[in-house]
């Protein structure tokens, strides 16, 4: 009883795209508890499909996932090799080509014919629905004793057709009652070393385990434990988790799904303030950022981007002399942007970004990498802080980290005040 | 004659990385004309990494590659069972024993025993050095026809022992006379099956091919060739690339490296002009987009992130009549905006973008992905764009197709402006 994940698709196997789909369903399938051992990539090439379905039913898979080669070109093989591989005829499925030709319609685009390819499925399977794209899956027992789910490559669909149906649909099997729950904490401003040194009597733990790992700028902890329940492995989980986020303090920003965004937002609503921002060299990626969060528009008013010095000066009262005594990027510049927007846009708060991104515009002096962001607020709050990401980053990944920054010493601004 | 990629460890099967690694070396071995058809990932499980190993030899591979499972823990199985399956002893090689033994003294670190474990190789094998980790890997002929090359699974480590080993050492085999180079195209504003049906007779090339894919809202289609050498490779694309440039039209937009945000910056240096932004749905994403690219300072001064409607009449000079009588997700909201934003920067033209990201805030007659974009420019130029997302699409993926979207109408503005 196991499950092989077998992704289709050429541009994998020319290292076009990297495969997060393995990734998410790996993931998936260890919380609800489905052993997994083998994952396969294979081009779109009928033959190469048919011996990689062999040889997983040789290896005694009972479940076959399949992610891409469900669109509407030549090359996508996957729904036709599988029936032919069971030998079983394909038939066009009418409520698959009403809903195929009803999204064309809405999105006032013509369908093509080849469109209709997407919608022979094999005699006897289910459509495994999706809402957002063209290309359904299929949900079959070819055998009783084999399930075969399909997928389209892109990753949105993907998960959101396994979150809707995929996934009640193997805990209908009896899949998932005993689960694999992980908790994630999450930490800015601590390197993985330092934080792994502070909390390394956890990493001896059997019960829950507890694995750290650093992704795009900040560290997670995750906490996992095996239990028959999502409320036995929280059990488990939750006082290892508190004792840590004692350890962490200020550090420990958020758990699993929060972001800094989502949770500079709670703590806005909180107090009923508002914010703007005023970026130079994130170009509009913190006010992204923060409006990234669904209803930010009760507290977030906009910002200026003001990427030149001019729009500084004429939208954000920047003084010339400021500019021309210290540098576009300076303390002194990014707090008087912090405090022009906030002015300018009537909010409770601003934050300022000011930077040199790269890779260009460096000097011995100020070198690409060196960021300087303000925080105005009430009762004269009005303080900057200094970043040096370095200069062997990519502009993209100083500009992300910047943004981040921003919003992290925000958000110790927010919840230290009080404590003051 | 063929390559397989077999990538050990049980961190893969659980999800807890992406595959990274099989990217990496997909792409590598392209470049180097090496047919790659089949990748697999298993645990730190010896039966079943042998049975691996089996699947790849019957299926004619004579290239082993392996990353991951050459670490100093129990876990680390990879050496052993290639060795175990070709029935050949591992034995300690003294030389990687001493850089071991350095490389702790080096960094102040007592060596435990069992780091001596990765000193043992298979009898025959030639050490592929690890210049920065302690794990070496092999090269090594169990047998005349075959070759096996093993990797850490640490991606900074594989990659630089690729590039300063392995990939001179299958050159020296023979390797990388022939290649594989591969051409993007890159389309916007056309869907997959409607560029398929325009370009269809491009599929049943065998020399070179072309295959079409779907990539955050943009289609592609990647035109490969096999060559004895770059300049041979691109003679063969290059006819087949400018034939379908032309039947796509103004849909293609660029190719390989090029985004709508470089060319958009091209086009702008190339007629001398500036560009400022108005955002509202977006927040800010449009700017950052605008300024990822390089030196876009030159062209882009800023723009107003205009998320309130306060803001929108402030700093923005819409008319609070217009947004009463319209609403703010209106065309008429959005070329106020766009002419706005263009006087109070003082650039040549202003893009503005208001809409739905959702998922709250949609009304029957104005759904949750309604979006509009607005264009203002020299010469009064003054226009307006309807999108329809869709309202099962996410926020995020809304307000990323807005950007993309606003971008887009505009290099078409800026291209077809001239031969009007």
């Amino acid at each position: 009883m196991s499950v092989e994940v077998i992704c289709v698709g050429t541009e994998l196997l020319l290292g076009e795209i990297v495969n997060t789909n393995a990734q998410y369903l790996a993931q998936e399938l260890a919380s609800l508890g489905i052993p997994h051992y083998h994952q396969s990539v294979v081009g779109d090439n009928r033959k190469r499909l048919k011996q990689v379905i062999d040889i997983a039913l040789n290896r005694g898979a009972s479940i076959l996932i399949f992610t891409g080669g469900l669109g509407p070109t030549p090359d996508d093989l996957t729904t036709a090799t599988i029936a032919d591989y069971f030998q079983t005829p394909l038939v066009e499925n009418q409520e698959v080509l009403a809903d195929i030709v009803k999204k064309f319609a809405d999105r006032g685009i013509i369908m093509t014919p080849n469109n209709r390819q997407q919608a022979f499925l094999p005699e006897g399977a289910q459509v495994l629905p999706n809402r957002t794209g063209t290309a359904p899956g299929i949900i079959w027992h070819p055998r009783p004793d084999l399930l075969i789910l399909t997928f389209p490559g892109v990753p949105s669909e993907m998960t959101s057709m396994w979150q809707a149906t995929a996934v009640p649909y193997l805990q209908k099997l009896g899949w998932g009652k005993e689960i694999i729950y992980s908790h994630t904490l999450r930490f800015r401003g601590i390197s993985e070393a330092t934080l792994a040194t502070k909390v390394a009597k956890f990493f001896d733990l059997s019960t829950p385990t507890v694995a750290p790992y650093v992704s795009k700028g900040e560290v997670r902890l995750r906490i996992s434990a095996k239990a028959t329940s999502l409320l036995e492995a929280k059990g488990i989980i939750e006082p290892v988790a508190q004792e840590i986020k004692e350890i962490a303090g200020l550090d420990y920003f958020g758990s699993d799904e929060d972001t800094l965004s989502s949770i500079v937002g709670n703590l806005l609503l909180l107090a009923g303030e508002t914010l703007s921002v005023a970026e130079s060299c994130t170009g509009g990626g913190l006010g992204e950022m923060i409006s990234e969060t669904a209803g930010s528009s009760a507290y977030f008013y906009g910002g200026v981007i003001a990427y030149s010095n001019q729009v500084k000066i004429n939208l954000l009262d920047v003084n010339p002399a400021t500019i021309e005594q210290y540098g576009a990027v300076s303390p002194q510049v990014a707090l008087e942007m912090a405090r022009g927007v906030t002015k300018k846009l009537k909010t409770t708060w601003g934050i300022s970004i000011t930077g040199i991104a790269g890779p260009g515009g460096g000097t011995p002096t100020k070198p690409v990498g060196l960021v300087y962001i303000g925080i105005a607020g009430p009762e004269e709050i009005l303080t900057s802080f200094e970043f040096k990401f370095g200069e062997q980053r990519e502009r993209s990944t100083i500009r992300y980290l910047s943004s981040c920054s921003a919003l992290d010493q925000f958000r110790r601004k927010l919840i230290t005040r009080n404590k003051l």
